[in-house]
């Protein structure tokens, strides 16, 4: 597919880890015509031999640094906290007129980490968090509509140059996205309460279950409301101990207020009072039946 | 369409409560011709009008007694805490060869409602729940294919009567559903554990988001993990007023295992303990990505 007017293109895409959503950054930057090669690297070989298999990516790299040589766009895809490592490996082939990316889905602590390493070059840095994904994890599940009609968030700090910040724009405009612009602090405190708590919850109540004596019995009962509800506890180990353990200020606060609100409903429900019960649940409901995915954008 | 060979034709289905679970279980018996007349009452007489209107029922009856004259087939889709009351009012046209069934999700306190009010006529009684629903409520959402490949749970009492425990697994069978049978208690404990408090969590993290000055803002953000997370916490007020209510015993057992399964994440996080937290949602990840629904029959 040509690439839209007004769409940078790219000679070529730097791919540090070939997972889901780096692939599917890949697999969507390509269908869009954006980008001449896809040079991509993975911590496991296997990962990247089986994304130049799958026509994810072009050419295997056999470091981080070498998936950069030359590459005028780059991806970080790994889990938060190999950030750091990740741009120490890559930092001296970064070019002032580089687009560097992250797809994190935390922001401070990878900022931090780019602040850190990069000095000098962190305005070539645009952090950027897709609020999409999947509980498949891997290469195989990559999937050029991942992103498609979803919100991405930019943090860009002070330092952040217009020219890269201006580019990352035009790349997940491109790519279908809603483009959100917000600071890493409210970013993380916003993504705590609605992302990163339900996940720690949803873990927690697997974890519950399964600790019972019955709790096989249990699952084999459980249905269509459970399995929505569970969907995000099957999310990757290693990429969400990063995102729990790089957000945990805010990870617990908002867990305190989540056990404030879960006690008032223990506490209606141990006082046999079904008034203040079913207030509690109006409470909700009205606010879950009312609420719309991306509202800021006209429906469609 | 005609009935299969086995399935029972009744004469009546007398429905009391004409909303998503009653009116979906009056369109799937009409489809498989397994009923002649359905007369339909529901509490709020426009709710009534609407189910014939939409050819829900077919006549409708200004009272429970009335919906239960001549009926051969009852059922009771009402919230929970109405079921005694509404016993009361049908009980004198119950025959000995009525089969009463209901769709409650709790099952210990229904039951004790039939046996104080049905006495000697209890074992028509065949409490049933079926592991359906949407988050939708009303009659305008019935669905003759709400309960097709569900399982549904049957927990007869001692008193039950076989010819009655019969004829209601026919009953479901031919509405396409996997027929479970357990004890009351046995039933509570395990909806307890995977809906009861997957509900009240729902609840309760949409309290706690709305409940905070940012909470608004943090919702436009949320994307399709909290989508599904918290799709049941859109379930109807009244209906889950009385199931949380009714379960209350061993729903607070289930959040205490709960609370302590979440404390260890918590632990694990503010103690900066990254190979603690990974093993904790290693074990969620693994549980939730091996689970399947209805895992009891044969995978289609």
């Amino acid at each position: 597919m040509a690439s839209s007017p007004g769409s940078p293109v790219f000679e070529q895409l730097g791919l540090i880890g070939c997972g889901l959503m780096g692939g599917s950054f890949a697999l969507a930057l390509k269908r869009a015509g954006m980008v001449k090669r896809v040079v991509g690297y993975s911590k496991s070989p296997s990962t990247t031999e089986r994304a130049r298999q799958l026509g994810v990516i072009d050419v295997e790299a056999p470091s981080a640094l070498l998936a950069v040589s030359g590459a005028d766009l780059v991806l970080l895809a790994v889990p938060v906290a190999a950030t750091e490592a990740t741009f120490k490996a890559i930092r001296h082939l970064i070019g002032p007129n580089t687009l560097v990316m992250d797809v994190g889905s935390t922001k401070r602590e990878v900022i931090d980490a780019a602040r850190r390493v990069l000095r000098d070059q962190v305005g070539v840095f645009v952090p950027a968090h897709p609020i999409a994904g999947k509980e498949l994890s891997g290469v195989e599940h990559a999937d050029p509509e991942l992103y498609q009609g979803r919100q991405v968030i930019l943090t860009p700090i002070e330092r952040t140059l217009t020219a890269q910040l201006g580019r990352a724009q035009q790349v997940w405009t491109a790519l279908g996205c809603q483009i959100k612009q917000m600071s890493p602090e409210a970013h993380d405190a916003a993504y705590a309460a609605v992302s990163h708590l339900p996940h720690m919850i949803a873990f927690a109540l697997m974890n519950a279950i399964t600790g019972q004596a019955q709790g096989e019995a249990f699952l084999s009962l459980a249905g269509p409301g459970f399995r929505d509800f569970t969907r995000i506890a099957a999310s990757d180990p290693s990429v969400w101990r990063d995102i729990l353990a790089s957000n945990r200020e805010e990870l617990l606060a908002q867990s305190r207020h989540f056990q404030r609100a879960l006690h008032a409903f223990e506490t209606a429900i141990a006082a046999s009072n079904p008034d203040a019960l079913e207030v509690l649940i109006e409470q909700a409901s009205e606010a879950r039946a009312t609420w719309r995915m991306n509202a800021v954008k006209p429906q469609s």
